[in-house]
């Protein structure tokens, strides 16, 4: 590979750009873990993300990739054999739903077309069916990386309740939290999953859960087998700020550092307002160009990560290296069944105006490069619509909510 | 708590003190973990493992605390309610135990004083016993970090063949790793567990298994439901150097740093020299002050950490709150039964003569301080020792194997 010089572009839904001051925020001396400053440091992180999940219950956080949280969320709460239903919205929906096979669950799969979001109906009438209420829990993934559709929880939620059906909701978040609205307690989502190294700002290593009453009550009666990802003595631990076994001490720093970014001084409104214009002018730009988005339903419009098709007969994975090599840009490939057929635009994270604009130039110049069929005009597209401010962007959030 | 000038003495056993030079290799932006830079750096850091394991076996790195890797060794191997043999060496391998029970299976556990490490000859006569062969495997603790006894893993190993058992043999090196000698492949050892935290000289946060092909085969045997501590998909992905999903991209920068210092730079074997020379100064600085090491076998004193009674009546937390306050050193605390009965002495990872005998310093001060009965000379008796230089350790070395 030639010399690049100047900053890389990592433009991947995630892992996402980590602040500078998030960095160095990490690399600080390791504390003993069960000193007092330590109680300090988990009582402030255990906190700052409660209010990121908005709930007032319990958030676990876990020294682990997000794949684990969502294995935590399973085994906390179910026996062997129990019927959980779950919406295939994409990839990352696949793997859940494989990951709850070999924990010897029963997942149902509501089939998808990896174009939209979660179908609150069709979790409803499948709710309806189940009389014996033999379905234990609805999984859904928030914001399908694989694909860019944002499920809309509150309407799942609202499909639940009117089926009357007990199951636990659980929600992926991983990648939308701190980038899309989310709300735990207003949602009434009885386990939510997130992942650090999304819109939290952070490298990957931490995940997280947001419990609810319903989900506690559910691990007190759970058989199965579990112990790393019990909520049990984590719970206990957490109350002073303390960790059963090692915590990932020097990534806490950082996350206090995101938090308080996120939290105090950026504020989460307008964070989700900032990622809905990128959303906005990115999905601009692509119609520009004349490319197919891979998410149909505006409603579902994902703000953090947009896929798009690659014309017929050409291939995502040579133009994404093409990208890479002559632009140092890094996008995000097409998973499972979209494998070469779609590439993503990560505009999600810490991430501004001018970042995506450069991120755009080189798609832009890539596909020329790669000799990929578009139109010119993606860019300037996306510069239009963001000198425009955000009101427009605004009002777009209000319709899509 | 008034100020503290100067650095912090972390004298915990474990999270050690972080060399600079790995903080500031963790402290960079993170990669994209499918591109083409990433693979080089899995491959990379996956081989130093193996080196540090001494073992040409795969070695499986986890986004997850040590704790993470116990039950990985044992969810990957067993079915539920297998008979798995345990040996009693104090906190941790009471933890691990208490960990198997409640993965649903049946350990039993050889009762130990907690002043010794696990007995060949107690291990040896059990497995005799199982002429039916029901237990499917011998678990020990490599040095248990709650009483600074470390196990002779070489004499359990020749114990498990003269019983002519299939039992594999599973050993805890979390804080054994990268500071004193455990030879995997030599050993024979099925699956051993690391951490990142202690001889690694890293934050907390990665854990790993080093395997063995009767480990391999058992796993394809094993039904215990498991996902994301599964070593099958992790082993295809680790062929070129990627993983099933998203890993702790920065600690792996500095894995990668802190195994170029192990293996390139100073080298284990001087490591261990190293560890050994300080593990016996710090014990000739015990029985200077006339206090009792917890561990009573010589050739089972710990060289990465000295756990040290407190003579009766006296508290080992308060005389550490002491210690934390006047000097700024954290010591580690008594753990499980050993709670307010001994505090231990971390003397491992990134560490040096003149650290020690800051340590040690402090140790003695507040001893004075807290008014615990001893007499003075500790740090005396460690420098007279220090200044004959390596060649009296190398000698304790060979007499201890």
């Amino acid at each position: 590979m030639s010399h690049h010089a100047g900053r890389h572009f990592l433009q991947i839904p995630g892992p996402t750009n980590v602040p500078e001051r998030v960095l160095r925020a990490i690399d600080r001396a390791t504390i003993d873990h069960r000193g007092p400053e330590f109680g300090l440091l988990g009582r402030e992180v255990l906190e700052g993300m409660q209010a990121v999940f908005k709930t007032r219950s319990a958030v676990v956080i876990f020294p682990a990739s997000g794949t684990g949280a969502w294995e935590a969320a399973l085994v906390n709460t179910l026996d062997a054999g129990d019927r959980v239903l779950m919406a295939e919205t994409g990839q990352f929906a696949t793997l859940w739903k494989n990951m709850a096979t070999r924990l010897g669950l029963q997942p149902e799969f509501i089939p998808g077309d990896w174009r939209h979001g979660a179908d609150p109906a069709a979790i409803e009438a499948r709710l309806q069916r189940d009389d014996k209420h033999t379905i234990r829990a609805v999984c859904v993934v928030h914001n399908e990386t694989s694909t860019g559709a944002t499920s809309r929880i509150a309407e799942v939620r609202a499909a639940i309740d009117r089926a009357r059906h007990p199951a636990l909701l659980m929600v992926d978040t991983i990648s939308s939290l701190g980038s899309i609205d989310y709300r735990h307690d207003e949602w009434r989502v009885d386990v939510a999953i997130g992942g650090s190294q999304k819109g939290l700002m952070m490298p990957p290593g931490l995940s997280f859960n947001a419990l609810s009453d319903r989900a506690l009550a559910a691990a007190k009666q759970s058989s199965m087998p579990r112990s790393y990802w019990s909520w049990e003595e984590m719970l206990v631990a957490n109350k002073t700020g303390y960790f059963p076994y090692t915590p990932a001490t020097n990534l806490l720093y950082g996350l206090r550092e995101a938090l308080q970014m996120l939290l105090a001084e950026e504020r989460l409104e307008n964070v989700f307002l900032r990622h809905q214009r990128h959303g906005e002018a990115t999905r601009r730009a692509v119609r520009a160009w004349g490319l197919e988005l891979q998410c149909v339903e505006p409603a579902e419009y994902s703000n953090s990560l947009t896929a798009v098709q690659m014309p017929a007969g050409h291939s995502e994975v040579a133009f994404r290296k093409v990208v890479l090599e002559r632009y140092d840009l890094s996008l995000g490939s097409g998973l499972g069944k979209l494998a070469d057929k779609v590439f993503r635009i990560g505009h999600l994270g810490d991430f501004n105006d001018l970042t995506l604009l450069g991120t755009l130039a080189g798609v832009e110049m890539g596909l020329a490069l790669a000799g990929v069929p578009h139109q010119a005009g993606g860019v300037t597209a996306a510069m239009n619509f963001l000198a425009t401010g955000t009101n427009e962007a605004t009002r777009t959030i209000r319709t899509a909510a």
